[in-house]
């Protein structure tokens, strides 16, 4: 049996051209060409997040990543508030509470957003909240935040923002420094289209300044002599030299594409594959859906049924739900180097297995409404 | 200008069967053929490092495996005693301070490693002392120190031992199970010669027990719920997979070659390094070498001329100094996939740079002393 194709959001599936640049043998890292390799990854990073604010690269998970917001942009006893709509933003209060920090939830059912309305009832029982840890978009149920709003609303009572981007950098437009985002992270396997194992940060002039004092205890994930070796083009530990590599020669590829039309690829992807589910009948779980992934409702438990069945027929990998979502939804994945070719691959053998299991009953249906939302779109 | 081939004390040469494991199409890490990797990653691993210890894989440099082993088995107001005899062994004191906890240093000078009667001493006076943390080799000097009867010492004061075994793991005997060590730490890019970006650590149950009550804050570090997540055969976070599949690939070369013959070959290597750097007159800067680097004295401050000679001549990339031994010493790096061979390019390019930066006189004193190195091995 071939190895599966991925439609996962996260890890997606690797341009060749990015698997070729991390098998070259391998260069150190106190050198001018790594050290050009990293500055064309910041400068690349920054284009995608959209800043002029220091982006530090962390051989790291996303969680990582995540991990490093808190410790630095927290103090002991502080107040955070977060927004809590699934698996990955509930990780936020994990962290948080990990470092003794008091953690006041803004819940929203998972598959929907939580409301600007309700963060700024939050701060309003909560002046003293210091931060909102928030997430943009939620990978274990494909709903986007409105960020830029929360961002407002944050800054407004003289808070911070720290800003989950894990997967919507790269397939959202994340205007960082115009919505004033005081941290956000992301990862290397989901946008940018490179292995796991990279988690970057970018950090605002605030951000920095709540560092300088009273945060916890933290050494490898410390922020601030990170921004530090940044600025002189190089890292305080030894970098993942091949995931450097690879995200360079990825970046590069997104900007010859140029963000604007990455980022209406994956909106187009995602329309397109929306409306395919629609037409099969099937239900969305999103009420404002990500362009990362389509997470879609299969009744009676029996998304594993039709995951399994996916890969091992068609060699095509999908994700299942999470925690309690498990068995209740399949998430088709369309972040990352995916065009209308692979999303026909993504559908017909999504469509495919749904009859087969007696999910849904008549071939093409969710195929000709792909076709027919991609037509729309090239009128 | 062909890429310069590496001999520094890591990241080393990746070989090209192990670049060609990670260049392959990524598979997802909730999959069988992953859960199958990093089993097989686990078992080569204690198998190099002797221990039925339970072993995690983190996305990680070596220090975050470091910072891991602090923040996971130390807590707010402890004591532990430092053997500090080189820019990385600085580092364990740097990491405990980071998180408050109070650090009784154990000098030597650079060059020399700390002697089993100056940590008794030390714990004589520090009655209180919780932890031990210790550099196996100290890879700024190439100085190898007696982890075995630091350990003896600990255990007798009641106290735990953290070992960084960064370069002596894959390199020297590292008998975990048998020397008791409680913490050991390795990185990917040395021993094992993969590219940086994954650190492992092994724990022993009374580290276990230490960390289950009033540790300091941790998260993505938190070795109780990797070690959890690793009894299951996963990974609480998402692995670096390109890596972890790499890992796998060297595991297998060197478990093929058997570990007793990696270390012999380490050996053999370092002492006919050693030897050609003596037949050429020049000082080594190790008392009690180790098999991962050869630190070579320089004289008059001129280590930079050498490197740099080498590698845009030779294409031979070497290590200077660090910190105070910056353009002091030069060192020679051959831990990982060495061959006599290698050892030939690696010992005429230095020798003939050092001949034409007249620092020694004459051409094949190095060499021959190499070449007579390896016939007394054969014989």
């Amino acid at each position: 049996m071939r190895q599966a194709r991925l439609f996962t959001p996260g890890p997606t599936a690797v341009p060749a051209e990015v698997l070729e640049a991390q098998s070259r043998p391998l260069i150190h890292h106190r050198t001018p060409a790594f050290r050009e390799a990293l500055a064309s990854v910041t400068d690349g990073l920054q284009t995608i997040m959209k800043t002029r604010n220091p982006v530090v690269v962390m051989a790291a998970s996303g969680t990582g990543g995540m991990d490093a917001i808190v410790a630095n942009i927290t103090r002991p006893g502080d107040t955070v508030i977060v927004t809590e709509i699934g698996k990955f933003s509930e990780r936020w209060s994990e962290i948080a509470r990990a470092y003794g920090v008091n953690v006041v939830p803004v819940e929203a059912a998972w598959g929907t957003p939580v409301e600007p309305d309700g963060v700024e009832k939050a701060f309003a029982s909560h002046p003293d909240a210091a931060v909102l840890l928030t997430t943009h978009s939620e990978t274990s149920t494909g709903v986007l935040q409105d960020v830029e709003a929360f961002a407002r609303i944050a800054h407004d009572h003289g808070a911070l923002i720290g800003v989950d981007g894990i997967t919507s950098i790269g397939c959202h437009l994340v205007d960082t420094d115009a919505w004033h985002l005081d941290a956000l992270v992301g990862g290397s396997q989901k946008g940018v289209m490179i292995p796991p194992g990279l988690a970057y940060v970018a950090v605002s002039d605030a951000a920095m300044e709540r560092m300088r004092g009273g945060r916890h205890g933290v050494y490898y994930l410390d922020l601030l002599k990170a921004i530090k070796s940044a600025q002189k083009g190089d890292t305080p530990f030894t970098p993942a030299i091949s995931l450097v590599l690879a995200l360079r020669r990825a970046l590069e590829m997104m900007i010859e594409e140029g963000l604007d039309e990455v980022i209406r690829r994956h909106a187009r992807n995602a329309r397109a594959v929306r409306a395919a589910v629609r037409g099969m009948g099937l239900d969305l779980l999103a009420s404002h859906p990500s362009n990362a992934t389509t997470a879609v409702r299969i009744a009676g438990g029996r998304a594993g049924e039709v995951t399994q069945l996916m890969e091992t027929e068609y060699g095509v990998k999908v994700a299942g739900g999470q925690a309690k979502l498990k068995g209740h939804i399949v998430r088709l994945g369309h972040i990352g180097y995916y065009n209308e070719g692979d999303m026909f691959t993504l559908i017909t053998a999504f469509e495919d297995a749904c009859v087969r299991l007696q999910i849904t009953e008549k071939f093409g249906a969710g195929v000709s409404a792909l076709q027919a939302a991609y037509a729309e779109a090239r009128r």
